[in-house]
């Protein structure tokens, strides 16, 4: 069994927050440095712009290009290697599409109306206004899996249902069409169970997110994150300075318990209790932790910032990479199905 | 308003038979072939080898490429003139499948699920069974015909409301997307009813078709078609030779319709009705007439099938021709929705 593939990818938002770094970057980046005890890379890690999923939730795409920059940079001043994981939109791998009408002839629609995950999404829609693209969304999901053999699909447990239908999907395909020489074509993609540790949101709310205004930007200075950090929601029933609070119900300590040194976050705990610690000085450490956390990555992005060029010739030379191994992998895919290869 | 363009396609079923030909051929040439008074071409001809929609019903492929060939070879016999009207599989032009999932982006699943046409497909399948591609079929259509701004497609009324889901979808797109100095990308194109005239089958079923076995081929001998016609169902009411016979319900009478000179034709009707003309030799007559008008074809496809290469390239360079077209509409599609042009 040779190295291991992971793709993962991101719908390009623009500016990433603190939730994308600790939901799903850090994790990337460990991925794509974690190495076994002979030194090689334990992964092959690909990181795809979703750019043709953002359009199941918004046909806005005027943006979608400055956003997919402001993204990138964000993945690269957090220590994404473009030398170790290609970097590419979905929309400039025109196999992407092949393979996903391809795919949506081995699964049936009520198969896919079925999906928790997309029942959960639509909750707020009429499903009268559901497209018919969003529907196949776990198709689309899977062909960005399986144009580039990923074996390992890290996910949350909501993602799980996802996870299944690209394995369905697999196993159809290997079923159906045979490959002369190598058998099968497609590896049949494992979950890889991440816990990922979601942030609230500023004002409390369950994540950050973007359109509710209540994130801390990857891009925001030591000052802007203060300003951000005393806005957030604590403990409610703590009024006065020195009235005991309580840890468990405060957004600030949940991000203290990410970014606190663990000595620190232990005072912090016990004196928030004691009421020794008042919220203003508690948001005051919580800042400078989170500022601390991203100081790596302020110098990085000031440069890249400054070479936009550069910037762009990673996404360029990415995608020419991403399309080498999908044009790679249609022709296994044509010549398994007898379709005629492409030659031009 | 420049020359008109139609896109016109066929799945790859294999050799041909009269009911294509009569159905679809005939008039595919007639409009090839069609000038104005200046003498020049009224519609610009694309013919389409619709490979991936046979998916839709099949997902055997083992035989595509043999029967896209026998059914190439019966277009150029019948008169398909590929300097003027480029011929091209639909799985050798990726664009197809990016303007798929682009289009299924502007349109509600919903609106698949009502049209008429589907359902009468699936009338005998189970709706469980539907795949996700079957459902979105008329998104493919759309695309195979936007792709190269079609802007006539020839019809017959069950095919009306395909037609109008490619008119809703070039529309929503023009809604949403402009061209910096196009405008609107696509054209809105206009059903052109024909009224193809369809020939039963020789068991006297609606129509000729190959999974029932009851048609005559293109590339049948005289003979071959001697014999299959003495097969044919007539008028089950004239038993005996000299039996008075009703045209009208007549499954050799309805080819006669079709293939007999005019004053040969009303011989017939008034010699079945008296009962002067028997069957046999009426089938002898009906015969001949389907083999010299199928005559000029004889040469033409003896020649294809010796030269196999040619045939082949004529494919190649039909599709190289049809992938500039659809790479210009796709760039014109990218930069009005600032997706990023691919340059490779």
């Amino acid at each position: 069994m040779g190295t291991l593939r992971i793709l993962s990818g991101m719908r390009p938002t623009g500016k990433l927050h603190l939730g994308h770094y600790t939901g799903a970057l850090e994790s990337w980046v460990e991925q794509q440095n974690q190495r076994n005890e002979a030194g090689e890379r334990v992964y092959e890690t690909c990181f795809l712009i979703a750019d043709y999923h953002n359009l199941t939730t918004s046909l806005e795409t005027g943006e979608i290009y400055t956003h997919t920059l402001d993204m990138l940079i964000d993945w690269l001043a957090a220590g994404v290697d473009p030398e170790k994981s290609p970097v590419f939109r979905q929309s400039q791998v025109k196999e992407h599409t092949e393979l996903f009408l391809l795919f949506s002839m081995l699964i049936t629609s009520s198969r896919l109306e079925r999906n928790p995950t997309l029942k959960d999404q639509i909750r707020d829609l009429n499903m009268e206004s559901l497209t018919y693209g969003h529907l196949g969304y776990p198709v689309l999901q899977a062909a960005d899996i399986l144009l580039y053999k990923g074996n390992v699909v890290p996910v949350g447990e909501d993602q799980l249902p996802h996870v299944e239908i690209t394995r369905e999907i697999a196993r159809r395909f290997n079923n159906l069409y045979q490959h002369p020489i190598l058998g099968e074509v497609f590896p049949e993609p494992a979950p890889k169970i991440t816990k990922f540790s979601r942030l609230p949101g500023l004002d409390g709310k369950a994540k950050m997110s973007k359109s509710l205004g209540n994130t801390i930007l990857l891009s925001d200075s030591p000052d802007e994150i203060a300003k951000k950090m005393r806005t957030a929601v604590t403990d409610t029933k703590k009024v006065r300075k020195n009235d005991p609070g309580h840890p468990e119900v405060c957004t600030v300590y949940s991000y203290h318990e990410k970014f606190a040194p663990q000595e620190q976050l232990s005072a912090i705990e016990a004196d928030c209790r004691s009421g020794s610690l008042g919220c203003v000085d508690c948001k005051k450490m919580c800042a400078a932790n989170i500022a601390a956390e991203l100081s790596p990555l302020v110098e990085k992005r000031a440069y890249y910032e400054t070479h936009m060029e550069l910037v762009k010739s990673i996404l360029l030379e990415g995608e020419a990479k991403a399309r080498a191994i999908a044009r790679a992998t249609m022709q296994e895919v044509r010549t398994a199905m007898k379709l005629g290869e492409i030659t031009c």
